[in-house]
């Protein structure tokens, strides 16, 4: 008998992005942990225990065991002694999740999206087993990435037949651009709106809140769209006190 | 009243990655349209009506419409040409599909995996709709690609913090190498195996027949696990008569 981590991908923002796997899963949950950040933590936080209440059976007991994610100090002036704090700190916090379980149960993380994508919770968990306090077995449930739920609800695909796909944060693309010879490319995590300063001829699908009431697509030729996509962009911020969006960009094609 | 077309991800191999939402569109769906490629035919096939009986509920009734995704003459001195009429030769079919059904019907299309991935069923139905011929409203039902199923199944996520990812066809990689400045790159659609030629550093993530239990992963650094992969993709082939593999490539870090 030996512990049992699930980290479940639930999808962008639509309650049904999760796969028959996913609500399989939560059944054989003993305990779903919440790692709560700052950031959008009341609206996140409400998401996951909705796909709880939804999706495991009227008969099922399981316990919810809430942690806060680590603060990172950004003003550190050590700040890859500050990032190792982060990560330690991190590591600790998962671990004692995970020691919380009794040696026959299962314990879950609901990871948005899907968990291979920009998440950081494998590698965590890679980090506990190293560390050889608590011993698990572990499994990951697929999910619908934001970057599969963007292109659907525009309609479009990610790349025309024999063409790349680049997905990219939009740290790497405000400091280098557009990557040469890529066609498409995903943006995502782009606290710094880098599409505002691109002056390359392409078109922009773009997406906030994907799958929920607050959804918000803007698409066109990024020339004339921009102004929109900001507007859109600091009202919904303004209005709900943070913003998720993602974003695809293409190079136009010769007529 | 208008003909209504769902493009449905179905996932990449295991039945139990249909979403909550895909399920809930089979249940509307009047023709299911199985589009049957020579490659691999029956299995498909056969695994699209096997989503139906189980994920459609016992009362309702759906009609199945087959249509033979034309053959592409490869051959053709005039290649280009050849594309063109490939193209056009589709685009008619699907239409005929689509004219088939009756004004207030729903008719779906179940689509491998994502379907703006390396899937051409959108752009078919834009191309249909350019012609003018049959009306319908469509929507896009996101699935868990054949790259995060890939990622799952390693346990592993497609990028460390900060990285970007490249998705590529075989076809791109086996011309111009590893693209500079990617630490990750997913290689999709590589019938030439192009990681046999590769000189880099890297560790292989691949895997074959996901998510079914035909499935094969193998995982290493590059030059050690070569053979294995070579190994299992021949005698897999030579059993199945076809082989479908996907690959993440990570450069490796220095220790």
């Amino acid at each position: 008998m030996t512990r049992r981590i699930l980290v479940i991908g639930i999808g962008a923002g639509d309650p049904e992005h999760l796969t028959v796997a996913a609500v399989r899963a939560l059944n054989e949950t003993d305990v779903v942990f919440l790692v709560t950040k700052t950031e959008a933590t009341e609206e996140m936080r409400a998401f996951r225990l909705e796909l709880c209440r939804r999706f495991i059976e009227p008969g099922r007991t399981y316990r919810v065991a809430e942690v806060a994610d680590p603060e990172r100090d950004r003003t550190a002036p050590a700040y890859a002694q500050s990032v190792e704090d982060w990560r330690g700190e991190r590591i600790a916090r998962y671990e004692e999740l995970i020691a919380g379980l009794d040696e026959h149960e299962t314990g879950s993380f609901l990871v948005w999206g899907d968990p291979s994508l920009y998440d950081g919770t494998i590698l965590v968990l890679d980090a506990v087993l190293d560390r050889g306090l608590v011993a698990f077995e572990s499994e990951v449930i697929p999910g619908v990435s934001s970057v599969s739920a963007l292109a659907a609800r525009h309609r479009v695909p990610l790349n025309h037949a024999g063409e790349a796909i680049h997905i990219t944060p939009g740290r790497r693309l405000a400091s280098a651009g557009l990557p040469a010879g890529v066609e498409n490319v995903v943006v995502m995590l782009d606290s710094r709106q880098a599409w505002r300063d691109l002056d390359d001829d392409v078109d922009i699908y773009w997406g906030a809140f994907l799958g929920t009431p607050d959804e918000i697509l803007v698409s066109g030729r990024l020339a004339e769209v921009r102004a929109t996509i900001e507007q859109h962009r600091d009202q919904a911020r303004a209005r709900k006190g943070w913003m998720f969006d993602t974003y695809l960009l293409r190079r136009r094609r010769m007529p």
